[in-house]
């Protein structure tokens, strides 16, 4: 009988990223140390003025791109990707209330014999086009190029990641430890179809994927794809799950592949909105990025973050849950479950900030609050679920 | 009969990168379209000063310090591939004259079924530790942190990338694009031991490593690191060569293992110097990656680039082709043979040039001059070998 408890980790991905915070545990911590993104002195050296130099990735949602591409031939699916790398950027710093120019780089590593030139064209295309898409949003992003290295001896088939520069007044810092037991929490939706996106969006985003993949995938892959997964998994729980890439599923308005890959989407006109309006009455931005639904608990202290009142669970998570057998406790670790963006801040403010959010076609609403917890540092987490209710620390 | 002509394509690397130059011709090229890195305006909109943002890594050198370290238990052959991966991008932005404050940011990619948390800690305390030796050598680095991500299903081992960001006054860019036929081309040895530097210095660099990897080490390493190639290589060009790891050979003054992994020296010391007191005499400096001796044909234009004087080839060099077998023609196409960094200038300041450079310990000489090649655009390269001349366009 298969175990499928933990089932991330066994899957060789760390939700908490432990080690990752015991390694980083002594490096200085910047200017701003209880804020979202990590925050240095200028760079042209002005006293009123902080700079940000930020770094993250599609993951391993590239592989499956590179997967749907072999099955269906739709090179655009690539596009995608790249837009998950640069949000996956842009709206982690937007958390901080940086709204631009925002200077961006690009690594692109591949194994040359099944990633081609040109899919490499589309991508590098991709990012000068999606930076074009995002500065009319207002959020003006300059791509400075970057590095294609051909590496198959250590990249099974493509990784994209992206990084981003800017500065910033210190004024006008968002300081998410600023977020207080006053706060309220506002979650903006992650799915659906905002009025600057073309398509249906699933929630996805750009986190889980290595979970999603195997658990809702079929076994037909596992000798179709040996370059998509670790050869050292064990075969059980290498794409497990009861569906093929063109599989239609009603609830999804599209196949399950193209739902996988639907591109993270950008809260970038709604928030630089938001901010104009009430950048300083803000306590904090948090995204749900690594760690779902707990990240915020890296922020703040001595809180009990209480989500009582969370979007109903959109139809992709249900049916990665349903094929994964994954625990519903731990989908809320590895997954955004609805909503990707949160703020904090006193409830007087919630009304105006969900109108202007529903003004771009992204259902915000109140999905809970915080509450003192204890009188130690540590925090903790209550998310109300169908499924009962969870706690986290 | 094995055919080992075009041995580093053979091995899934492309050392002209022409696909990429393909992929990006349509991209905007920066305010100085012949310099050596991609240069943009200001992050802080002074119109007298401009900026860079440079992507580079450690390439698949990581994955051979993954491999000394399981035959070894020896952990500091990590902190080499971040010098690897931070020297990529000094080395490189040192070329249009770039002097700091350098911003820097690192992204690790991961396996952490085999590159555990103990790794992951000695990379990223070393990315501190190395930002401040290039500090104390007047570069100031200022390290911005970065990301790690878990992704064995793409990630076999380990990757290294880092991103640097700074900014420099217009009238100090260094544009290559002015490098003509009047120069000379002044070497800097790549190998030896400089007086900055605590070891001998094999001169490797962190390019061709794929080649070097599989053309010295021996087939003992197929079975024992399925986790260190391409599973879709041809099992005849896998870990083809003569040696184990910790052979010490010598000439190399160490063990092959170690020769292999060699820390990218920096040119850091001298070439502050030389900017100090010649930045604008000089035509171009160019840094012998990709593409090894022949990566000066993409700047300028109309030129022969005659190399004629070449240090004496490293013997790490020589154990690479004879161990691989190789054609020499390929050898100066794929590593840099002596010496990675190369200043075009006028002759009459190469004799107080070489002087610097010596002062630091680091060997330098004329290797070859400029000639006008043709009234097309096309650069010509001749180099003179102990094999004979090589011509490359």
């Amino acid at each position: 009988m298969k175990d499928n408890s933990n089932l991330y980790s066994k899957l060789g991905v760390s939700a908490s990223k432990q080690e990752v915070h015991d390694a980083i545990k002594d490096v200085d911590k910047g200017i701003y140390p209880g804020a979202f993104c990590k925050i240095v002195p200028d760079v042209s050296n002005r006293e009123d003025y902080c700079s940000l130099f930020h770094a993250d990735g599609a993951g391993t949602k590239a592989s499956l791109a590179y997967m749907y591409y072999k099955e269906t031939g739709d090179l655009s699916v690539f596009k995608g990707v790249v837009r998950d790398a640069i949000v996956m950027n842009t709206d982690d710093i937007l958390c901080v209330g940086a709204n631009g120019p925002v200077f961006l780089s690009n690594t692109i590593g591949r194994n040359n014999k099944i990633i081609t030139g040109k899919i490499i064209s589309v991508i590098i295309n991709e990012y000068s086009n999606y930076s074009k898409e995002l500065s009319s949003m207002g959020m003006n992003v300059i791509p400075c190029g970057g590095e294609t290295a051909d590496m198959g001896d250590v990249v099974k088939s493509l990784i994209l990641d992206a990084t981003t520069f800017t500065s910033m007044k210190r004024n006008d810092v968002i300081d998410a430890s600023k977020i207080n037991k006053n706060d309220i929490i506002i979650g903006f939706a992650s799915f659906g179809m905002s009025n600057y996106e073309q398509e249906y969006n699933s929630g996805i985003g750009s986190n889980g994927l290595t979970l999603a993949r195997h658990g809702t995938l079929c076994h037909l892959y596992y000798h179709k794809y040996p370059e998509c997964y670790d050869a050292s998994l064990d075969e059980d729980f290498v794409f497990f799950g009861e569906y093929e890439l063109t599989d239609k599923v009603d609830e999804l308005k599209s196949s399950i592949g193209k739902a996988l890959l639907s591109p993270t989407r950008t809260y970038t006109p709604l928030i630089l909105e938001i901010l104009n309006r009430y950048r300083e009455k803000i306590s904090g931005i948090i995204h749900n990025t690594g760690g779902g639904q707990t990240k915020v608990l890296h922020f703040s202290s001595g809180l009990n973050y209480i989500k009582n009142n969370l979007f109903k669970i959109p139809p992709i998570f249900k049916i990665i849950q349903e094929s994964s057998k994954t625990s519903w406790k731990e989908m809320y670790q590895v997954f955004n479950m609805g909503h990707r963006l949160e703020i904090y801040c006193k409830e007087s403010l919630s009304k105006d900030i969900i109108r202007i959010s529903k003004k771009y076609g992204v259902e915000a609403q109140i999905i809970g609050h915080c509450e003192q917890f204890s009188n130690t540092n540590k925090n903790h987490m209550e998310i109300t679920t169908p499924y009962g209710i969870f706690e986290y620390e």
